[in-house]
């Protein structure tokens, strides 16, 4: 696969960004955003899905000049208003106000409605834990998952990021209610894989590692059968009741009209209770107390989530970014 | 199964408590949370588990009449010592301060080291949403899962309890991060099921249903793999920071002597920020939504979480709590 530098890739999708209405600041770090994502190896939700943002701007579901706004506010909580206005730039906004709340009350979280997808949620996790915090924050999406019991779909597969500040690398789990996100098995069937696991029902039915079938069905498996089911019922209703945004039934099946979601941010500061040091420690210890224990296979050492970033973000900063041909001669075009 | 009523329940075991050394009240309320626990349904944490309370207080483990205190507060957010007292007890006085800390600043955290087993999860989540406020909880535990890519326990099931009001049934997610907790496989080995999907690996690594062997290999299988086992991992991160209590790896793996755990206890109250008929309309609105799609079998509707709970209470209360004989025998001889 080519590699492309980051800084040329940020400039082009910045470009881009630009014909599309976007203001010249807002065009660099949402570009920034799509490149970070792609160089922290998270390809299915980065440059790869840039032509998506395009066409959810281009035909209306996005509004390019849209800024998110309060709308009411009480102590450490506010609810905002997305505007449908770019789902990254409002998200990255929205933890920053979460984190600002946090230093002023130990803990702070922000409800936003009418947003549009935010791409990698885990991109907000590492801006919490950048920040020194943790990060807790979740999106819904519309409805692209059977309930358990269920024969079609009627919940999101609803992102849920967790972020941990700690100095040798923060620890970021970012994970979608469903075994695997529409993301992933795009990503496999692209490369002409299977799932590792089964991840859904075919057409018939039956539980498969095939991720086209499953793109076909839209019968995705929820982690834990009736658990991530129940857990993403939960997601949707604190977003929905929180923002008085919508809930996902109320958003549209189809992923360039998928607009108007409902997002919660929180973001936690413990190091105001005192003794940071000992927080600090403790991250370590956790970490290390993982790498100790006996792996399943001997040569592979349980990690913890988010380990392998570090690593890639370094390797695509100094190789380039991979990207796929037939996708970045279409960002040339646009 | 022999039906005994729920004051009679509560009367022997609040008796127990008392000659163990609990204060009256303190005897009452945790007599009550326990007959409450198996009321609803969940017979794995209720009276069923009660032996297992008291063996831990006999032998050191729970000190009966320890209170926890605050240790430092900052915002909306506090750090508490639950001295090792009675697990359940610590669990609702923490609920209850982050109610109230959700009712001043819309948002309210209390986290809580040195504490012990809170029994039900749930227990929590329904007091949060009896008093209109979303709950959040969590706890961690001893090792009992192996993580992703491990042979060994190495982390916790850490049970994660999730709790929205709604005036017409409260939705209430209680669940571990292992597909079944260890109070779950027990109540399949003695009713002689196997579990309704694999929920581990047997001694010879192979995934089981067999809730025994299960218990003897102590290779839980985490909810959707590697996903439930980050989660795992993130609870018991934020967990151990917030309150600079154990982390999962510090815990002792053995029941009896399983000690001095973390726990998070998060309330929001939305109403704080307005229009709280909407905010109770979009919970009845998701719950339709659930009802109305399409299940997999004709005559099994979709169920949201903590649907079945006030049936099985109104039945319970009405019939008697069902208790094993043989555990009944134990608690009247105690």
């Amino acid at each position: 696969m080519p590699r492309i530098a980051f800084e040329q890739v940020e400039h082009r999708l910045a470009e881009v960004l630009r014909s599309l209405g976007f203001s010249e600041e807002r065009a660099q770090l949402s570009a920034r955003l799509f490149a970070e994502t792609t160089c922290d190896g998270v390809y299915s939700h980065g440059v790869n899905r840039f032509a998506r943002l395009v066409a959810t701007v281009r035909n209306g579901s996005v509004d390019p000049t849209a800024e998110p706004r309060v709308v009411t506010q009480f102590g450490a909580m506010e609810r905002w208003d997305g505007q449908r206005g770019p789902g990254n730039l409002n998200a990255q906004a929205a933890m920053a106000r979460a984190i600002a709340l946090s230093s002023e009350h130990g803990i702070g979280c922000v409800a936003m409605a009418n947003t549009n997808h935010w791409m990698r949620g885990g991109t907000y996790g590492w801006q919490a834990a950048d920040a020194g915090v943790i990060g807790i924050c979740w999106t819904n999406t519309m409805p692209n998952v059977p309930p358990w019991g269920g024969a079609e779909p009627a919940i999101g597969n609803n992102p849920l990021v967790i972020a941990v500040p700690r100095a040798n690398g923060h620890v970021v789990l970012d994970m979608a209610m469903s075994q695997f996100s529409y993301g992933a098995l795009e990503s496999y069937r692209r490369r002409g894989e299977q799932l590792p696991v089964e991840g859904g029902f075919d057409a018939e039915g039956k539980l498969t590692r095939d991720p086209e079938a499953i793109e076909k069905s839209q019968r995705l498996l929820p982690i834990g059968f009736w658990k991530g089911s129940g857990l993403a019922v939960m997601l949707d209703l604190i977003a929905a009741m929180t923002s008085l945004g919508n809930a996902t039934h109320q958003i549209e099946n189809d992923s360039l009209r998928e607009t108007a979601l409902s997002q919660v941010f929180i973001a936690i500061d413990p190091k105001n209770l005192g003794d940071t040091a000992r927080i600090e420690q403790i991250a370590d210890e956790v970490v290390d107390s993982l790498h100790r224990s006996r792996p399943a296979v001997e040569t592979k050492a349980v990690r913890y989530p988010g380990e392998n970033t570090l690593r890639l973000r370094e390797e695509n900063l100094r190789l380039g970014l991979p990207i796929d041909e037939g996708i970045w001669k279409e960002i040339l075009k646009m």
